[in-house]
């Protein structure tokens, strides 16, 4: 089995990567967290086709098993859904000896994470990520938090998994613009700091999900270790960890913009990746042939690079409330070619005239 | 001035004690925190005596400064008032770069460390404690929290603030009461590590709240070092920091049969000291006249000793939940005598019979 740890002092933690790991996670688990109970959290999507079987193996191995399941969607991570996480933790007694599930995607990860960060100060927390996106990046690296109707992850924590289960076979049943959500993030690993996987995305990609299924361990492994690398080197996210932020300044003002309902996260950050690639390049900021490259995997992979119809003059307002939020300059992530990165403080004036320019 | 470092690697901090700390508090802010905004939490008991003073000492300092007043009194320590206060930050555009800041007591702390533990994943955050139970416990040790119907402090997180202002002067507004619930605490550490405290209570208690006051500077160092070396050994409640649960196993049982509406903590935890420590000096568990000596100290102070009319049933049922709530055997705090403290793993059943025990 694979295995990657994520090294934080005290507080690391492995993140497993295998075939079939559903079905023996209660053995796992139980080895893990010896005595604990457990309470799952997982939603009304993904809890019909797997919260059975991982019930099944967590009483198999003599755990106790109390669940709550969710609507699925982005409402869920909302404060009324963390304060039914809270009611479902207090009426189960569920204390800091025990330890709590996230069985889902994103969202569930997310959501589940926060209330094991606050539930007590601070609960046990295991992830059982069931989408490619929440795999790949939301498991890793501890970040959790709700939305406000103000504004998106504005309520949060920084809680580290005490154990991550990655299943690629789970990701058979995931629905078509998941997989693209997911694959956007895939691409970007390769991008800033993985000339190899964005070699066998290369290879891959042509020949369609079911090709790059059979290599997902392989995938998985390799984004995985890389968010972890760059987690470690800082994990309160001041520092090297912008550079997972390829792509994501036009994605989030895209987001924004279309309030959360048009494009996915992955599919904004595949518009965001091959905008600011071409504009890069143009500039002589990143070397020639780079952005031909991402946008032939882009296309291959039936990634978005079009921008939405949205005015430009809205994209670059919600950049500047971006750049303001965080109280600093906008920090861009930039390409020196496949799989090197560097920061590049500049201004959203960088995106000015952008249509104009991909066109020209 | 006096200054305490609460040593935590790269979460350590100052508490700076002194008369007249409120009147600098601007400049100190500015210097500890260059460039941030300070948005203020307080209470409708506090912010009337002592909202203006700080802000126009930030003013004054060129600190940009918001303001919230919330009710005083315990109930504010709920969910509806964290969302008013991330409503606040939220208004304001409070970003990583700024600055929230507690002025009240224990509640406000509480409170207002948890919006700052979670507003963007954790702002930084100074304390000003205003009542003498606050800056003896709460605003040592990082541990912030609101309570549900289902039970107090099930919400909270570990988050270190990161500067504390203590000022002595601010005592003098407190009603008796709070008074008395401070006291029950420095009368605590005391007796589990600090009989250089304890000597100077018992020569300054029989001359009243004036002579007390007079001492407070070195009164607030002795409680706040003393709190600061256990946090710095266990800043997660795992181990040592439980010697600072002397006297609370029966306070808090008294203070939920009495739904946090007749004794106040400091009080409770005073009855909690006297009880467990006759009932241990009768077991030989502790030297002989150490229970004496400390009733002698709380009737000076005026600190109550008596159990409240409560079945002792409902007491050990409460402490019997407590223990399962922790997950673990009951870990009673004893005293060797004056100043030393030791656990001593027992069960509620010590404490069976404790009123006919006691007047035996």
């Amino acid at each position: 089995m694979a295995s990657i740890t994520v090294h934080l002092s005290e507080k690391s933690y492995p993140i497993l990567i295998e075939p079939h790991l559903l079905s023996r996670s209660g053995a796992l688990i139980a080895e893990h967290f010896p005595h604990a109970r457990a309470a799952i959290v997982t939603d009304t999507h993904v809890g019909p086709l797997y919260l059975s079987e991982l019930t099944a193996s967590l009483q198999a191995a003599a755990v106790e098993v109390v669940s709550l399941t969710l609507p699925s969607g982005e409402r869920t991570k909302c404060m009324d859904c963390l304060m039914q996480v809270y009611a479902f933790l207090s009426e189960n007694g569920i204390t800091r000896s025990d330890l709590i599930i996230a069985l889902g995607g994103g969202v569930i990860g997310d959501l589940t994470g926060l209330a094991a960060a606050t539930w007590l100060r601070g609960v046990r927390f295991c992830q059982i990520p069931t989408s490619l996106l929440a795999q790949v990046d939301s498991s890793v690296g501890g970040k959790v938090a709700i939305d406000l109707p103000q504004g998106k992850n504005l309520i949060g924590a920084f809680h580290q998994p005490s154990l991550v289960l990655s299943d690629p076979d789970v990701l058979t049943t995931l629905p078509d613009e998941y997989w693209r959500d997911g694959l956007g993030e895939v691409v970007k690993y390769g991008c800033i700091q993985d000339p190899v996987l964005f070699s066998l995305l290369e290879r891959l990609a042509p020949l369609g999900r079911s090709a790059l299924m059979a290599e997902m361990p392989q995938i998985l492994y390799h984004c995985i270790h890389d968010k972890a690398v760059v987690v470690e080197q800082d994990e309160h996210d001041t520092g090297v960890r912008m550079t997972l932020n390829f792509g994501h300044t036009l994605a989030h003002a895209i987001e924004t913009c279309q309030h959360y309902e048009g494009l996915r996260h992955g599919e904004a950050v595949s518009v965001g990746m091959h905008v600011i690639t071409r504009l890069s390049e143009r500039c002589g900021l990143t070397e020639s042939g780079t952005a031909d490259r991402l946008d032939a995997l882009l296309h291959a992979l039936c990634l978005p690079t079009a921008i939405p119809p949205i005015p430009e003059t809205d994209l670059l307002r919600s950049m500047h409330m971006d750049k303001k939020h965080a109280g600093q300059v906008l920090r861009l992530i930039l390409l020196k070619r496949i799989g090197i990165s560097y920061i590049y403080p500049a201004d959203t004036a960088f995106f000015e005239g952008m249509n104009s320019q991909l066109r020209a």
